[in-house]
């Protein structure tokens, strides 16, 4: 039977949801015993040319044709933006239609309201494509792994970031390395919602509700991006073995919930260190499973399309069944004090180079309880940069300590943190 | 609702299976709206100690126990072997009882006989834990990557042999390091399944058939294992930047099917050689994602029953549906010929130490048409070692040459093959 789609924008992504369903039709009906066909798209000017046109008679730029068709069984929201694609979908969702949308900011924002709508019409809202395109985050964290607990979640969630990352790496410089990104397209022309960590954060902030159940919204994530990062972090790096990346991070510990997005250095033994380019990949730790790693593209058209067919074809095989058509959000838990997580921290100091300031800093780490695994110290031109790494500690004594620190005679502008993932004590390795 | 659910077999996976329903009741209950709950288990001696016993009245050494009770919604068979598995199972099937089995020689040898009588039966067999445990690639190909025409897959799918190989990395001999792994219970005291590559022979075949829809079974998959490895192996990957791992790949390649496991040797960027000790990781190849690699835990109880768990709630909640209940072979696809097959290779040859030896096994390669990539040449007591990595090439002409080789005077014994898996020109890399 032919089940009539409809999309919600008709660009990159939603154009090759149209490509996708027509070339997996015989998958698809082999799956779900239907065959999915886009008989509407919603566009601003459907006149305008476009590189890959759309069946005639398909593009519209009335929403109640959509709205208001009763023949379409399911829409796909893929134009990105909270306005108006937030209405359009909850108004949709009110009507009784089935949602399934790759916007980042829209499901992490306004989840709540979105799933409480669906709840109420006894509809599905499904969002693989919102985090990490082709990789299927969200339905293995929902169904392979609905008897494990998972306790923490460690993603390179942004491609972008990775990319400028890898790049500075290989020795070129941050402006040179986001210009690279630019001209391969794996960045826009304004990269800001990439390179602060905006994007990554609702991402992490979607991932930590639906593995801990409880709502994480953008807000909730502390953030920050890889604009300060310079070469000594690169070079520090290789001298500790280990790599800078971009790391969101959700935690939960002690009925508590962190989620943070920041810059780390990770041991070359790390699965997430192997992570190059554009590529993205989580990883995620539960009693039963210890730990799995999901890698792939973060980003791209077909693939995006592709988590947005897989969501069509689960939301059409499993209506009417109850399957895991909830809100993954069902309690809320608080969120630990911003001081209160704590993981190994890289600092990176800038001080003169005379006799006792490196003593004066050790001791403002130590009267923290804060307490050193590594140092290296790299004489520079009347200055010494000092690398510290320290033993896992509480983010508020490694601020404390900072503080301190600044105040140190010698000291030569704000210390710099890096988080420590370390591949020391890694589940079964 | 309780959902009652009967086990084939009691031991490590079958007990956890218990514990893990229990521990996870809520959040079953909120993904399906039931509860599912062990009555039932089948073992031979119920009366025997055991170090995780069953509640009072589950066990039962009467197969017929589970199979007439009506109450018995769904049967996990954790029990392994062929014999009398694989009878329990099929009767169950015929019985109209869906079945989750967590045996990979089961469904790799006998799936076509036991997905007939599900489909007859209209009931769903399920076996997401027969491959790689807590690792969802099952799930993973059969729904999220619906849209996409997955084309090759690479895996290291036997924690046993990578562990071996991770510590032979480390300096240890083939003997030390298959005794540590039996030490630590990562091989059995009969390791004669992992080290031959049996094991991954199996995975492999399963894998294949979800991918490409057509039935592999473990005769058609050309197997090499690791027991003729040696330090000169490890020595030269050093020297080439790469890693020694038993890889088993499934290709589709002009429509026909490929499926083999053998050593190999790993570019040290590709995200395979990344995975070390007891892991298991598969990488995906497809059009619409590009490539997207799953890494985790490849055995072990809790996470086989992690995944049995899953498999369990996935038959609750979709039954009735039809959605991916038919068995995922739908196509007879012809097997490439074993000569057919298209890679790189690593041949290592030991020749007497005189001029002229290298310039005649170069010209056998020439006459064959294989090309050589590179060339390291070790020295020995009056012997040379040759280290030659080809560039792709018909396993066919690289067999021939071999042949040719061997027959050149001061070639000093059989050469060795492995495979070449290399990080240059990845998927976006």
């Amino acid at each position: 039977m032919d089940v009539p789609v409809a999309l919600l924008g008709y660009g990159t992504v939603g154009s090759a949801v149209e490509r996708l369903l027509d070339a997996s039709a015989d998958e698809i009906e082999r799956a779900t015993g239907h065959r999915l066909r886009v008989i509407r798209a919603l566009v601003r000017d459907p006149a305008r040319e476009r590189p890959s046109p759309a069946r005639a008679g398909v593009l519209t730029d009335d929403f109640a044709a959509i709205r208001d068709d009763q023949e379409i069984a399911v829409v796909a929201e893929v134009m990105g933006g909270l306005d108006p694609a937030g209405a359009y979908v909850e108004e949709l969702l009110r009507r009784g239609k089935p949602v399934v949308s790759a916007n980042k900011q829209l499901v992490a924002r306004h989840g709540a309201e979105l799933f409480a709508a669906a709840s109420e019409a006894g509809v599905q809202l499904r969002f693989e494509a919102s985090v990490c395109a082709a990789i299927p985050v969200v339905k293995v964290l929902r169904e392979a792994l609905v008897a494990t607990t998972v306790h923490r979640i460690l993603g390179i969630v942004n491609g972008t970031t990775n990319f400028v990352l890898t790049e500075m790496e290989g020795g070129r410089s941050y402006a040179e390395a986001l210009a690279e990104a630019q001209r391969l397209g794996f960045a826009e022309a304004d990269p800001t919602e990439d390179v602060t960590g905006a994007d990554a954060a609702a991402k992490m902030a979607i991932l930590a509700t639906v593995a801990f159940g409880s709502r994480v919204t953008p807000p909730d994530v502390e953030t920050t991006g890889i604009e300060a990062l310079d070469e000594a972090h690169f070079r520090a790096a290789r001298e500790l073995d280990a790599v800078v990346r971009l790391i969101g991070s959700a935690t939960f510990v002690d009925g508590h919930v962190d989620v943070r997005v920041q810059p780390a250095l990770v041991g070359r033994h790390h699965p997430l260190a192997a992570v190059e380019g554009p590529f993205n990949a989580v990883m995620l730790n539960g009693d039963a499973i210890r730990e799995i790693v999901l890698e792939g593209p973060g980003a791209g058209g077909l693939e995006t399309a592709s988590a947005v067919v897989a969501d069509l074809v689960s939301v059409i095989g499993t209506t009417g069944t109850g399957f895991l058509q909830n809100d993954a959000c069902w309690r809320a838990l608080p969120r630990l004090e911003p001081d209160g997580y704590r993981a190994a921290y890289y600092l990176q100091l800038v001080v003169d180079d005379r006799p006792g300031v490196l003593a004066e800093v050790a001791a403002r780490l130590a009267a923290e309880e804060v307490s050193v695994a590594r140092l290296l110290q790299e004489q520079g031109d009347g200055e010494a940069t000092l690398h510290v790494v320290t033993h896992e500690a509480r983010l508020g004594a490694i601020r404390a300590a900072l503080r301190e620190i600044e105040q140190v005679p010698g000291t030569r502008r704000p210390p710099s943190v890096l988080l420590v993932v370390s591949d020391a004590g890694r589940a079964g390795a």
